[in-house]
């Protein structure tokens, strides 16, 4: 794919607790970036209202109009009907279905708008950019609150029929494990995400388990995070580095999944979770083998992702490009 | 893609039971069909002695020889290194590891030989004269002893990196599960296969479960099979149909796995198990509709596959035609 030079594009990271909109030059670098709360529990409306002020914010510091730029490429925590432009569902967003985000985005702002999830577009980010670069085949992953995931094939992101394709943090692992938060059980997500780290520390400190991560918590079990286990874990706290090691455990079977069935060449791992480093790939590595045919195995590199927290920005903004739906 | 008219081809499907050699004509009509068991007990040389003989005395049938023929397409029920032409494993074709079966056959035939899972080849048929033609992405799965699959991308078949992709029967759905041939617990193929089928009724009915299988197996509850049981349902008895349900449902599971993780079209059910027709597809359908996101799940079909027995033959033909590695 070659590079199209041409105007800066408007980047928006749309999450569940923040929103940030960047404005990317045609190398990718920031020229602008503009991060608020995005008063998710207000709903769809209030949410729109904060992404329209944070866009016409960050396109003013370039000193610049909408009008010289390319567009606006959107990445959302969402499911979403690629095709018509819906945000079709948002385990993290109150109240959005079926929201015609690009519609109205589009008429807001009189400019091009193109919207992809948020995890493809990080995807398509470390194809290009990042800790995937000259592979055919990737797969990343976020392993963060919940994980998500993006598929890259024969060098091209991978969307699926409707846009939806590469829901990796819903593929049940365990037919009788915790409950998710969407409302079936044992889901990757339910088992090896932060949200299952934190629960897991916590389960096994009520359970009369001691550790650092009280102290660390102010004595209060129910204030233990992915965070505390974190911190704890980097002080050798012995239980700590067990959930660690035991959501290292469940990351690797996923894992598996995904190299049988995709047979890539890397797995790149981006998200919070992610930071622990080895401490978490290690053990997931080697659950990894346990639980994947040898050839696949063999091949597949899993690499931590190289373009940090703004790897959905630069993925969006690669992708608006690509796809031609922004004025290049 | 358009179609390459020319000489016909040898087409091999080598199975743990049997193998058959046939001739396919450009339009993918058998002009001559042999089979024969396998002998794969009696290991790697023994089963490519056989092949040999079978495809030469299929092309004898026809009044051809091997020179007449654009080459020998082979699709076998394997972990294969495409790259290499490599069984690289078998889990039904004892002592076969890290074969070179391409590089074999062209020397001992003097032939182009070119070779691919067998899933795979059915998925390639299925898209291209089955039930998924004109369709973007679809997916073929296997149920019969084993679960097997093969991905269509974008209307070409999905490999992946060394050729191995969509081991879909074993993907991780219940990490306490069942334990499957492969040695790990819970795979796809553990809970929803013909085997799967089988132990669940041999367990009820040891368990104490009055049922018409018993009769059907003179008796021996040891000679319970996943075939005893479809027989059974089709009799209305209550503890089979109950099996069947069961078995539905864990086959759903792994469908909504698919449908969240590729977005695609059709998932085209092929194999034994799925001659139960209705019986298994409407509580696999349910199941999975409970278990995938409501955008993929709604636009998804889960269809019988189109061309029978011989989908494994007519897709490899067409593998090796496409992909140019036999002469046209």
């Amino acid at each position: 794919v070659k590079k199209i030079p041409g105007k800066p594009i408007v980047a928006v990271d749309i999450g569940g607790t923040k929103t940030i909109a960047a404005v990317l030059d045609t190398e990718y670098r920031t020229l602008a970036r503009v991060r608020c709360l995005t008063c998710a529990d207000e709903g769809p409306d209030c949410v729109i209202d904060t992404m329209v002020k944070a866009i016409h914010q960050a396109v003013k510091r370039c000193g610049l109009s909408l009008v010289d730029t390319g567009g606006v490429a959107i990445a959302a925590a969402a499911i979403i009907d690629l095709n018509r432009g819906l945000v079709t569902a948002a385990p993290n967003l109150p109240g959005w279905e079926n929201i015609p985000l690009v519609d109205i985005l589009a008429a807001r702002l009189s400019a091009r708008v193109v919207m992809l999830n948020d995890a493809s577009a990080a995807a398509i980010g470390e194809h290009r950019l990042g800790a995937g670069r000259g592979m055919d085949n990737i797969i990343y992953i976020t392993v963060s609150t919940g994980i998500g995931g993006g598929i890259v094939i024969n060098g091209e992101l991978y969307n699926g029929t409707d846009g939806c394709a590469a829901e990796i943090g819903h593929m049940i692992i365990d037919i009788n494990g915790p409950l998710c938060k969407c409302g079936k059980r044992g889901c990757y997500e339910a088992m090896a995400s932060g949200t299952a780290i934190g629960r897991m520390a916590r389960e096994r400190l009520a359970a009369g388990r001691s550790s650092v991560m009280l102290e660390l918590a102010d004595g209060r079990i129910d204030k233990v995070t992915a965070a505390t286990v974190a911190t704890a874990a980097a002080r050798n706290d012995t239980l700590a580095e067990e959930v660690v090691r035991d959501a290292g455990f469940f990351l690797g079977i996923g894992l598996a999944n995904l190299v049988n069935l995709i047979n890539p060449q890397a797995i790149v791992v981006g998200g919070g979770v992610s930071k622990m480093g080895e401490r978490i790939l290690s053990p997931a590595r080697k659950s990894m083998r346990q639980h994947a045919f040898k050839l696949p195995v063999s091949t597949v590199r899993v690499v931590r992702a190289g373009l940090g927290t703004d790897t959905g920005l630069i993925g969006a903004a690669i992708y608006a490009r690509e796809v031609g739906r922004v004025t290049a």
